[in-house]
């Protein structure tokens, strides 16, 4: 009689928190898009899942509301958190329309912080996260929030940079933020994050406009400080530029 | 001959990652904040620690790399992620002066998405990080990526809102946001997320402002579309409003 919303890291296995692992242990039914059941499905065989394909995400907090209101445990996985574009907001709009059931969210690593950690250290300072996918968002919202974000300074990371019907949008994004921000801005790329084929990339924001990505692929765009150390992305936070 | 730089998660314990538990196992020696080290000596009571007190980052961040060039396996640690307003960039900065060592940076659950769930789902759509600790970054900057943040319509989260020294600070930023935002915009507070003590409180940015909070309180205030549905603290990505 209950929804838990997991979010189950960039990668699941090993970036499963002990909360998530506990809460899909305890789970009647798992319910997911298929590519995040699969992400779980094999440390958790003997489960019973439900598997909807990509746009179906209204269908499927349906499905696992109306499973809850049965009597049973559901646990709706999320890739990365469950809550950063991911289906914890949707359930509860959904579950509006029925009887009442108890809903828990628990987080995971989103793929910022998970992106962040393959890159070096990105995130040390104040940042913006910001989605390229406009099936929701007017990109005119997009495009207004990628102008305040440079012209405020903010490290960028942006989620969904591209699709296969949107192929250019990391490069229409990448030429608002050079009206702001210097071609010389340390960027980085991040793919797979956690999973097979997992790869990185650090590159200037000039360069990162002529650089194709798809959409298993994070990118982070630096603040004014954003440097290179050791091959790493480092955003310093200030501690030693004040002395100690 | 390693440091690896861990994220614990809002409290440790249940919000440790696989790949965090391990890292702990794994190592020779545990150096962090003395309120760091006590969210996991008990679970890994026979380590050896290095705590020292606050304000120390820049002498905690050496010692961990001295200790690796002697041999040994460091972990730091850090509450949160490892690398949002943590110690991975500090790290990268302080290794550069000595010879080189690998560095590894394990991600954890930040404040934004460990609160985010205690909420509700505050964070289905863009959102802004900001900290309001003018210890390391200029206030003149905070106000800028305020007033930034609160004009493009993000979902603002708010680390180190207030502290013994600055026990106004969100009540100013407030004051700022307010310029751009309605007073009724949905806004949410947690405190002590995964530790004794969690609470949470959603309110109005108007009550917002006038209400006390401390160090250990992280803040959200949402954007023009998030609401509450069953106390809970929702913005909506536009499944639903879109149709499907």
């Amino acid at each position: 009689m209950k929804v838990t919303v997991i979010g189950l890291g960039p990668g699941g296995g090993q970036d499963l928190t002990g909360r998530a692992r506990a809460a899909l242990e305890c789970c009647d039914l798992i319910v997911g898009y298929t590519a995040y059941i699969d992400l779980v499905k094999p440390e958790f065989p003997h489960k019973e899942v439900l598997s909807t394909g990509m746009r179906r995400e209204v269908d499927r907090c349906r499905a696992a509301v109306e499973a809850a209101l049965t009597g049973r445990d559901v646990a709706v996985v999320c890739s990365g958190d469950a809550g950063v574009y991911g289906m914890a907001g949707l359930i509860y709009e959904v579950a509006q329309e029925y009887d009442p059931i108890e809903i828990e969210v628990v987080p995971g690593i989103t793929a910022a912080c998970g992106g962040a950690a393959l890159l070096g250290a990105p995130l040390t300072h104040d940042f913006a996260v910001i989605s390229l996918s406009d099936l929701l968002t007017p990109w005119e919202k997009i495009e207004q929030r990628l102008r305040a974000a440079a012209q405020a300074d903010f490290v960028i990371c942006l989620y969904n940079p591209a699709s296969k019907s949107r192929p250019d949008y990391l490069a229409r994004a990448c030429g608002i933020l050079l009206r702001h921000k210097s071609p010389d801005t340390v960027c980085g790329t991040v793919r797979n994050v956690g999973r097979a084929g997992e790869e990185s990339a650090i590159l200037t924001l000039g360069q990162l406009r002529d650089t194709p990505v798809d959409m298993f692929t994070t990118v982070f765009v630096g603040n004014s400080q954003t440097k290179v150390i050791g091959g790493k992305m480092v955003t310093p936070r200030g501690y030693l530029q004040r002395g100690e």
